[in-house]
């Protein structure tokens, strides 16, 4: 059963948002991928917002460019954690209208961003979430980050 | 009946957006004027996308600050013309939230912009908006404009 | 007789601009399209703000970049109701410049802007606009919704 | 036993923080707080990194201003999930040096970033971490946004 | 008879170009100041910038905030050298769009812009305009430069 | 003789700045061109500025890229007006920085700003300087403006 | 004898250029205060770059606001380290014109920025470089650091 | 021995920083060169921080992109003058992201901060704080600058 749900506005934001899927496959998490639109989908988008958490889902990574719209509604119809990815769409203002309309929340509907394209870091932080519950998920976390530290090291000694 | 509706995300952006009801009742335009906060009450805001074309509503205007989603989903969900007011609320980092996640909304669904805490202009444009059919409201805009010259005129001389 | 009146600073707008012109062919409303330079033909743009109106225009979409002013001086000299549509320049600043030329306009003279080279958008609202009066226009606009929501769901089957 | 750690990096960012504090008290979740600044006490903030999640913590708050290193740092030290705030400190380029250096973290280390000075959604999203294995938690985290619903619906009549 | 016109776009801007007046009267250049608005007296600013040169103006001098299209308009209608002061006016986005808008002028028609509410330094450059073919001007400039060490030494001397 | 000074602070700069020479040359004012370095040459800009208005330079037109000093010192050097071209050179931070650095100059030393990468506005600048006290320079710029719109008009037929 | 020269464009930097004063004075450091205008006193500036390190100063701090050219021009002059202080000044557009003209400076000629009004860090920065070859004033940075934590410790006690 | 140590988060580092280690090869300094990373190998950052100045390293060059924290958090370890060298990386806000999070530290841990990917400039300024005690290498630094000024003549000689 998915544990994570993966949406975004547009399929044209799949190769961003590749990254999350590969991740949190890395570390043996299940995943559900969707497109939804919150501009275009609106009520695709409710459904999936309202009932996410009733089927399992435990985490929602959402990704969306220019004016984002989708992580803040999704966050505002889900009790659960939502991680945002702003996605640096053609025609955005160099990022800036995608990073800012996810991150500028109000006050009470939390959106857990990422940097700009960083689909890759919201799936590591999808798995961290899980392993605050799953001592196997926080374990593999813990060796992906040695596995960081590893490649550094390896590169180090190449440049010498 | 209203013809404009003029919804906004929280009663602390009601001093703002005073300036659109002031504007419109000026040209004596019946409008509607409720809270709506699509992070909080995004059903209240669906009902109210969905069916404010369908009782004699024409044009809606939309203010929000910070990651600003009320006006973009409010033409997502209606067929009517929507207006956006950037509005610069505590906390926004300067506007640029607000202003960038009304603006740049994604091909297929528009807003219309206008200038930070620019409500005043979101009335005007409304009334422009129902003078396309309407001389009346028409000829009064044409009057409106050459009471803005006739100020300015006022001020030069002052100044002399 | 054309309803919506596109105009643009230069002809190197014109690849922007041309998503407004079939946007609205597309819903059958008649447009004419003309060039005006705010700074290099300030007498045909006076000219053009000035009787638009008079000979059946219901709304103007006014593209520009850089400083931008032909969808602000429009406004300043025609009642009817304008859109803008910054538009990414060569030597732009990143289209900072156009978009904020054109969305900061002062009280009283209002420009309904839209995203950076935004003109599809512009085509909708325009066409948005003319809805508010004529119910054929206001279904095309609803069809057209549909539209956008079946391609979403056609792009979701081909994800999974 | 705390569930949450929040720390900043200065106490003056204390009256931003507290908020955090507060809401997650409202849930009744624990918190410990202590003051750990990445650049004045790296020892501190290495053994905060490394050990937080050997004694229970599950969720650590991290906020900081300026060239704010302290959330992304114990992201590197720690598998938990981290959540920055980016504070607008005094002599801060108006939030954007905070939100940047929180927000653009690289590959395989994320920061969950909130909106600038955004203590509360922090609280909020570290409750709904909590909430994905404590359903007790989740139930909070509901009944908190129908508590939202109810604020917006009264003020809303307040203005009619 | 004046040389140098200044205008503004609203008697708001006055405190700010104060400081051109001030200065050009200093160096004994006459000055005519109006209120001329782009956006609210369009013909004002029309007939302005055809007849300037005729009357004997030399140098324009037009300050405007916001969407700034007062100076870019009047070079557009006048072949004289124009200076554009951009104010950071009420509403203005930290003075980004006075700046943008004054300073992007596409090639063709240029505006000699100054820094934000950079009045007085407009007033400094007509007046070396002016002196490019008055010699009794140039050295009045010459000698206020001198002024300006002579303020820097004194004030060097107090901190020693 | 030369009656405007052309400088730039290197010669990668020479292909944006030949545009200001090439449009002086239209109008038969002579130019000289000059490599002059802030940051490499200073002694000779220190000449350059000193001496430049006693050799019958009217006008001084300077390009510089990224942290470009070269317009302001030439402003605080010489008593003749000076134009600034931002130039966007490689590591320019999009060009903030160029323009920034030259438009932004202390009250006392105005520096005539033109847009990002402008030179050709320079020239004409220094054309309509010059055209202060030449008439037939001055006629030469309206016959200019009258070919702006000449190319307009002509573009404007072509898109019908 | 004085090892660090102290400069700034105006009196009204001092406030700020302070701080370096007083942490230099803490760690014995001798200093020697002076203003020196870029664009106001270019000779003195110029005598005074190319001076300082004959008189045996060894690092230079310059302040300097909006389009701050001291500390670049400086650097040109001089073999010595110079630290630039971007000060954000009245009129400065957020500090970023500040920051920006003193940052981005060319290759071949280097300015150690700190961050916007942070004299103090150019006081230690200064302190650190004379270090370098002073062990007793390294020992007093070491001292220094070690202060900072032991505040740090404090403050955090008595949060608890 | 090498006196300098140049360290980055990256390889995809090394085309940027090579410029700092060509340019103190041509000093004939002794340079250092290995890849920390703040992030990934957060213990090799604290033991180089720790130890460089203990094995004879009189400056560290550290370069980073993105929320940049190996210059600031090696400045809080070390009580050596640290130069930080803000990468414009991959996924880069424009480099903003990299120039902020190093240039704007907290009083009490300075970075001196050179342009966005201005490694030369990092190498010069290295060799300009050896040259405060060793006058061989300040001799290197003013025929280097001669060099500079050299070259600017040869060009200014080729374009007349």
């Amino acid at each position: 059963m998915a544990q994570v749900g993966i949406i975004m506005g547009s399929n044209s934001d799949l190769p961003v948002m590749q990254e999350a899927i590969d991740v949190l496959k890395g570390f043996d998490i299940e995943v559900e991928v969707d497109i939804v639109s919150a501009h275009r989908t609106p009520e695709k988008m409710f459904d999936y917002g309202k009932n996410a958490h009733t089927r399992g889902i435990k985490v929602i990574i959402a990704g969306a460019g220019g004016a984002a719209h989708l992580p803040g509604m999704i966050a505002s119809l889900s009790p659960l954690p939502v991680i945002g990815v702003p996605v640096k769409s053609r025609n955005s203002i160099d990022g800036w209208d995608s990073v800012l309309s996810i991150l500028q929340m109000p006050g009470g509907v939390p959106v857990a961003t990422v940097a700009l394209d960083g689909a890759k870091n919201a799936g590591i932080l999808a798995a961290q979430i899980i392993g605050t519950s799953d001592t196997c998920v926080l374990d593999k976390v813990i060796v992906f980050k040695e596995g960081l530290k590893a490649k550094v090291i390896e590169a180090a000694k190449s440049i010498k």
